[in-house]
């Protein structure tokens, strides 16, 4: 049996042990609707009402603030349409490498006659804080930026972004599902608005997740039937999954300082342990301005999906690009969009570290990938 | 303390410990995400679609018909608002007494221009299939009507609705959010294209549900972004929950038939016990035609709310009418559209049986509400 290292923790993380305890009282015990008024119904909502405090004293915002969902994809539709629903037309402003989440909402929204923006990035991935103020139009109703990418882990300058958008009054939603729990965000001087973040990403359970929402922000729901959440969110709470995210908050809130710099650490002895021991290759993202757990690579002239396979029979989990988009054989867009060339670009491997993650599965990793990389390269028809 | 009576399975129920024990490895072990291609999503992908195999077999349809969402609220947007998007106008049949996923995702399409015919139902609260023959017009796109009512628990006649759908080639969505892993359902003889269940109304986890599609069923998309679920519900799917909800219908499989048998036992025991000991009591729904635990009765210049609060301190848990609905101070909907007189339909609540429930819970919820219903009469001032 190989040994096991698990480096795709952008993709999902193991459910904390702290979490699957807290939430298992929910299933069977603790099992009312929360909207019962009875003490079956009064006991679940207590568990969905102590989850809503720990996400909302970890994002110090109003309770009332806090939507559940289910999932990072549902907070941005939520969000992106919500907002632009409530306006009936309008224009959008978003990035080039959002989630598919944000950018089919936007495409899907154009295709009924909003109109949209999509701000091109430089080398590492970033937004330039001036193109946003340049594509601000009278009719803009939404500017809709990620705080980081999922597959190069770069950090956008969310402050600069949130200001213009804050000195245009235009609503600012940031997905920051890729460094909810990894790195602060704060919501009052980025100017946020709206915020979608997860609960899988950081040791919660799947099939949960939240959508902040400022107290005053114009939107509808997109997602109708009964008065749940403050009738912004029908339908019966996920009451079991809402108390684990409640619950892996909780643990962010005081793991998140101290993980984040060993994160950074593992991350830097991969990356120059590549760098050191594999030819051609490249880093992807910003040097500094990175999800600590995220090293994306690539190894030119070589099939991403060779190597991901080749380090499967390792035992190594890594993934060619976000696992939303897996199976594509298509460049990652958001590698084009950086302007990787294409020899490289196919060859993209992220690693995402996490908190099982030691210094000796990184070496482990670097054993593997360097006669990997090696092996596959000389297997292929010669270049030229 | 007082002995636990909980009789609102229509709201929600216990997860049944087997479907907790299948869930439990898919939180910290088989953490993967499924769209992962590496050995960590592979065993998730299995369990995803073990647990799709399961509702596949169980409903006798193709694997490919069965999506997963996060609720029976998600499923009915989906079928409603999915199939309505896909034509971009026309008119659209359902009944009064629908649930509000279906009601509201109807009025919200009317507000965007679909036009829309709310059928009546007769004082069991059943539609009359001559009257949905007359509603279809040259443009109606759609069909949705409930399988039963989570308040009342009449079936409607199904297969002959179904037939009329089919007979004028309109798309047949049916709710059975309150009859799936209850009442025996045939897709096929009912003529369903679209059909909405749940999980946590048969002793599976909250926040996941799920919608059959026939195969050639024209509709889109509603939450987009990923390729999930072969691109019909974009996210990243909640693999545990999933799991439990596969396990959970399995077991339905195997115990529904002995069950409903059960259930209507001690739900007529009920019903005749309250008829013997408490004056001035009705019974809401089809005497015959209704989901097995389903008992909704009526005490005539009593509210509801007192009933419910009162059999609480009880340790007794029933309903006023639906958890979705719960702080209403309105009648019902739904017994208004039956044409329950106000002075009755004040004094509505639901018994809803389920799996723990026995006879002597049944007795003990009769020697609560008998005194409880006098008391509550004889503090009221009189009535002309």
């Amino acid at each position: 049996m190989n040994r096991q290292v698990y480096l795709d923790h952008n993709a999902s993380t193991p459910v904390h042990p702290e979490v699957v305890a807290a939430m298992l009282p929910y299933f069977s015990e603790r099992f009312g609707n929360p909207s019962s008024v009875h003490g079956f119904g009064r006991e679940a909502r207590e568990g969905l009402e102590t989850a809503r405090e720990q996400v909302a004293h970890f994002l110090r915002v109003g309770k009332e603030e806090v939507v559940f969902t289910s999932g990072g994809t549902e907070s941005d539709n939520m969000a992106v349409k919500g907002v632009a629903m409530a306006r009936r037309q309008g224009h959008i402003i978003t990035s080039r490498i959002e989630h598919h989440a944000v950018l089919r909402a936007v495409q899907t929204l154009e295709s009924q006659g909003f109109a949209a923006t999509y701000l091109d990035v430089d080398g590492h991935g970033q937004v330039d804080p001036d193109a946003l103020r340049r594509a601000i139009r009278p009719d803009t109703i939404l500017i809709t930026i990620m705080h980081a990418n999922s597959e190069i882990g770069t950090i956008q300058p969310a402050r600069e972004l949130g200001a213009i958008a804050r000195e245009h009054n235009i609503p600012f939603h940031m997905d920051a599902v890729q460094t909810f729990g990894k790195v602060p965000i704060d919501l009052d001087a980025f100017n946020i608005d709206m915020l979608s973040f997860s609960g899988h990403k950081i040791y919660g359970p799947k099939g949960v997740a939240g959508l902040y929402i400022r107290k005053g922000t114009k939107m509808v729901s997109i997602q109708h039937g009964g008065e749940h959440e403050r009738r912004r969110r029908a339908g019966t709470e996920n009451v079991a999954g809402i108390v684990g995210f409640g619950k892996a908050v909780e643990i962010r809130g005081r793991d998140m300082a101290e993980e984040a710099q060993r994160l950074t650490g593992l991350r830097d002895r991969l990356w120059q342990g590549l760098e050191r021991r594999v030819p051609e290759v490249r880093l992807n993202g910003h040097p500094t301005q990175r999800v600590p757990g995220t090293c994306n690579v690539c190894f030119r002239h070589v099939e991403s999906e060779s190597i991901v396979l080749g380090l499967d029979l390792k035992g190594i989990g890594v993934s060619a690009g976000s696992a939303c988009t897996s199976g594509n054989v298509e460049p990652s867009y958001v590698l084009v969009a950086m302007g990787v060339p294409l020899d490289w670009a196919m060859g993209a491997v992220r690693h995402s570290l996490g908190r099982s993650t030691t210094a000796a599965d990184i070496d482990y990793v670097l054993d593997s990938t360097e006669p990997l990389v090696a092996k596959l390269r000389s297997a292929m028809p010669a270049r030229a």
